[in-house]
């Protein structure tokens, strides 16, 4: 350091100094909130406002009003950053399974280690060399400090290679250059000059491999942006990238140390002031200290970034590199190709969670186990009729529904693009509404129940819910809804007409009067009334009635209007209050359900009540949804 | 919806089929690409981009140019968003625990539940007001969907209580308007005055409760900008909100549909267009479902937002709610006081896995285990290094070292600051540095070695851990140190002069011919030469010899000349090329440790090597540390 300097210590305890200045409360005291806010406890006068530690503004501000078009170019650095952070570093095997999944997902720049630092990296770069791994259209990245034993090093690894990029960095910040390197700016820059000649040097034996470089200004977000174009300029000036060989200039966020409206105001101003601009891919590579790693790639993307390096899913040292999974899926989600295959999520997730040793978090943006989740009632809901409103589009538009435009609620991608499925979608715990339930019996049992039965259902559904604490699951509510509404099977039958049951297996107790055995029906040819006969099964209403089978036959202007005029002889009086069928599947020998909600008995004080029957005959469903609603009114 | 509107699906059926004049490639194909990009497999074409969904252009955008200058206010939706996304809702004594948290950390507002779709939520709400459980400066939130029946239980809900504010919300997006609530424009809006003017009626028979409002525009990321405020200004205009008795406003990204920079070019526009700004508290509701909720927080508080909703950690639907934690330190490391007390993350972390019955990953900002790891050398070395300039440079400000400015590479935030410690900081593993070990030795031994005994050290470290494949943890490397430079301590003792050992427990084996008994030392009066005696075992130098004492004098012009005379008795030539000896600890009866770096031989051939000796007395450790260079040497 120049004797001149003085300490980033000396700057940043007065900067600190004047922090109290900033915290004021941001409001007046606001009558609710009872007081005005005082300090709290935390330290605050120990740390620097990043714009005190490294002052700047963008004078050429354009980035907030574009769009994002493209996909960036995209490295992976999972074998290099990412697996230095692992408590276990990847063995070869591990390594090998990576390389594997980033090939197939189409990546075509993959840094592969830090073959001067780690023995490990040196034999798993050799053995893609030797064994002939690498495909062709895929460029190996290696990392080296700006040091000559490690460049050397460096070198001695790639013999073989077809192309590689030597990728050589050196720490930069403010902080660094005083406290890690003493030197002064011009000696760092010195680091990356001499490092960069000795690149030039060492091409001479290293022929054969066609090779590009890449320079980092490590540490970027620590230094001053006009500093870091200064020691970029420098370098390029010794590699002499041409539009037809470019090199990379790679801006790390080392440590995230803003938001990602600062850091894009750097990219800009660096990418406005590269010499020969058209000769170089400008990378960044984002760490996420404050949880804004991908929010830094996308605005740095807008500010003039071509190229992201990162992780899959977010693996990197301390809180990890950005992840890149996500932000190929967000560039989907805007209708931009990612130009990688994310198409098998729980593939890679299984790949990235065996080789680094370390789960990713259910709340993981698209890969987490509860992305596709949705609990509360109302969100379920408009899932539903998203998801159904899509369907209706889709058929008018004449459209295959799986390549339709996609625009649900609460869903901001399909899960089947990127390999989940709709099941965990829709999940029903003690707080949620009927809209879940309501999903999961129409996605897996084809029901599809009138608003007022779900109503009347969701009560069931709530009170099992609240007795348990625990998530319904589908088969709970399957369970239930069964339980409730239809028969219990006799001899295993799923379809016959088996109305009256005992007791389940599960202990919950099953119901019931009546019992359909046969039913047939007549209708005169000029349109007259229907006239309908039946055999029934009849346990009676006291607990220790013998069952009798009964023949009753009625007549009405349709069978439903029959049926329960032959229910009169066995003193059952019954309204039908609403109807609703439908077919279960598609093809002919399909099932329908019927739902009706009845009046049982003249008394209006009677309660209104739902049955469900479902029978191959839509006939036959009708009426067992009615002998439903009568046997569970007599419950 | 009127006849003359068309169908979302429609236009963005449209839209989306435009989507190919956006993936060309980013950049011309590099050559060492190989080839030019080709489509990913990924249906892009599916999808519609975010701003032809919803197009948009803030008019009067200032807020990139702003810096955050104070903490927003706070209101933890944990209790209600974030319970209700939870496999296993939280029963009453874990949301009492969740809430006690709240409280401790300094929350003022706090949104406790949905009461009137919830019967759990209702008896949590019905408790804390019956039992007095609300401080006087803490206000609940109670959500409600703006309808009647709902909103009416909402206020039976909150009978007793002193203070409260009533959050009522419809969903207003393009799409949910189509798809869920069929009807238009007009239809959503009134639905939204309906409910407030429900409120205002509802406060008569509210009584003794000071009453405050709070209306989101739910799904506010899928709505147009210029309707969102149409309707909030028509709720405002029932409520009629005051500087003193102000409402809030809040903006909920029920889906995070895009990136933060058009969020915060939506919350300004808001923001400059809400009817009587002052008596409004605009807040925001970030959910993360493009991993850029906090970034959307921290970008919509530049753009006028004063308040933020989120979870402790980042719970809630899907992909979760903003991370308030994460939010809360990125303040404070910008000098910012955030007005809550994260002063134990790891007891917060404790109580919100417990609540949440969910894990935080490994990376999560500021929480999660591996946050304030350092697995790369030169990172380690970087914060070693950082640590001790901070050191000095607080010690020549005279300033207390816990409260003096933080400035340390890679260390965003200083451990202490939110009840984690160090320990953690300095991980090593195969392909770690030099520095992880280095500081490991120095932070929990109390050894500073010089730098090129560690890397000599490190060639052992890096042998093992390449071996073992695994972390090098502090016991290994403390483990691997006492066998190659230290004695085995025979009988227990642990500072005793026994300098050859034969095997460890452990069967690492160990070395040595020489081992030092006895040593007394004399000068003469006038500063003239020192004599020094000595007793040694001497094993010998093959394997079968007899351990023989042997007795030794020496003359020099210090103890250490003297010392290596008297060698030369044994044939052994030791020349010192270097030597540091510090104290261990501070006080008096501190052990001095040595390290001292020696040619063994006459042979310059011979090889340069180190040895370190720990004593009581200074003299007898440095002659210990020559012993163990010998001893190496013979190994």
């Amino acid at each position: 350091m120049g004797q001149d300097q003085s300490s980033v210590f000396d700057l940043a305890a007065v900067a600190a100094a004047s922090n109290g200045g900033n915290n004021s409360p941001l409001l007046p005291p606001a009558r609710f909130v009872g007081e005005a806010q005082k300090p709290s406890p935390m330290p605050y006068n120990k740390y620097v406002a990043y714009n005190k530690q490294v002052p700047f503004d963008n004078p050429d501000r354009t980035w907030p009003g574009k769009l994002l078009e493209r996909a960036p170019r995209w490295c992976s650095v999972d074998l290099r950053d990412g697996n230095q952070a692992l408590v276990n570093p990847m063995d070869a095997e591990r390594k090998l399974r990576f390389w594997n999944l980033l090939v197939s997902m189409g990546f075509k720049e993959i840094e592969v280690g830090f073959p001067s630092a780690s023995e490990t990296d040196y034999d798993f770069i050799r053995m893609l060399i030797e064994r002939e791994l690498i495909p062709d259209d895929v460029t190996i990245v290696v990392l080296t400090q700006a040091r000559e034993h490690l460049i050397r090093r460096t070198y001695e690894c790639l013999k073989g290679a077809k192309r590689a990029v030597v990728h050589f960095y050196n720490s930069v910040s403010v902080l660094q250059r005083e406290v890690v390197f003493r030197k002064d700016r011009a000696g760092i820059k010195q680091l990356a000059v001499d490092a960069a000649e000795l690149c030039k040097e060492l091409e001479g034996a290293a022929q054969g491999i066609d090779l590009y470089y890449e320079y980092s200004p490590e540490s970027f977000t620590g230094t001053e942006p006009e500093y870091a174009v200064e020691v970029c300029n420098a370098v390029i000036d010794v590699i002499k990238p041409t539009p037809e060989h470019k090199m990379i200039i790679n801006l790390p966020a080392t440590v995230e140390m803003t938001s990602p409206n600062v850091f894009a105001d750097e990219v800009e101003f660096v990418s406005n002031r590269l010499t020969d601009r058209d000769s170089i891919v400008l990378s960044l590579h984002p760490h996420n200290d404050c949880g804004m790693g991908v929010a830094a790639a996308e605005l740095g993307i807008l500010a003039g970034a071509d190229r992201i390096e990162g992780c899959l899913l977010g693996n990197g040292e301390r809180t990890g590199n950005v992840d890149l999974v996500t932000l190929a899926l967000n560039m989907l989600t805007q209708g931009i190709d990612p130009q990688i295959d994310c198409s098998n999520v729980p593939e890679i997730r299984k790949t990235v969670e065996y080789c680094n040793q370390i789960k990713i978090s259910e709340r993981h943006p698209y890969a987490g186990s509860f992305v596709f989740t949705a609990f509360s009632g109302s969100h379920q809901d408009a899932i539903k009729k998203g998801l159904e409103a899509r369907q209706v589009a889709a058929g008018r538009a004449g459209a295959d529904l799986d390549s339709f435009v996609w625009l649900v609620p609460y869903l901001p991608i399909d899960p089947k693009d990127i390999g989940r499925t709709y099941e965990a979608i829709i999940r029903v715990n003690s707080q949620s509404g009927k809209g879940g339930m309501a999903y999961l019996l129409k996605t897996n049992h084809n029901l599809d129940l009138p608003k007022r039965l779900q109503v009347e259902f969701d009560k069931i559904v709530q009170a099992y819910a609240d007795e348990t604490k625990k998530e319904v699951k589908d088969e709970d509510i399957w369970r239930l809804f069964k339980d409730e509404y239809l028969p219990v099977e006799e001899g295993g039958a799923t379809a016959a007409g088996a109305i009256v049951g005992d007791h389940h297996d599960d202990g919950l107790e099953q119901w019931g009067r009546l019992k359909l055995l046969k039913v047939s029906i007549s209708s005169g040819e000029d349109g007259s009334d229907t006239v309908l006969k039946m055999r029934l099964l009849d346990r009676g209403v006291t607990p220790d009635a013998q069952p009798v089978e009964r023949e009753l036959s009625g007549i009405g202007n349709g069978p439903i209007a029959a049926f329960i005029n032959a229910l009169h002889n066995l003193g059952v009086t019954v309204s039908v209050m609403d109807y609703v069928e439908h077919t279960m599947t598609a093809s002919t020998d399909a099932m329908a359900a019927s739902y009706v909600e009845c009046q049982i008995g003249e008394d209006p004080e009677t309660q209104i009540i739902w049955g469900v029957g479902i029978d191959s005959s839509i006939i036959t469903s009708s009426l067992k949804a009615i002998i439903s609603a009568i046997n569970r009114s007599q419950r």
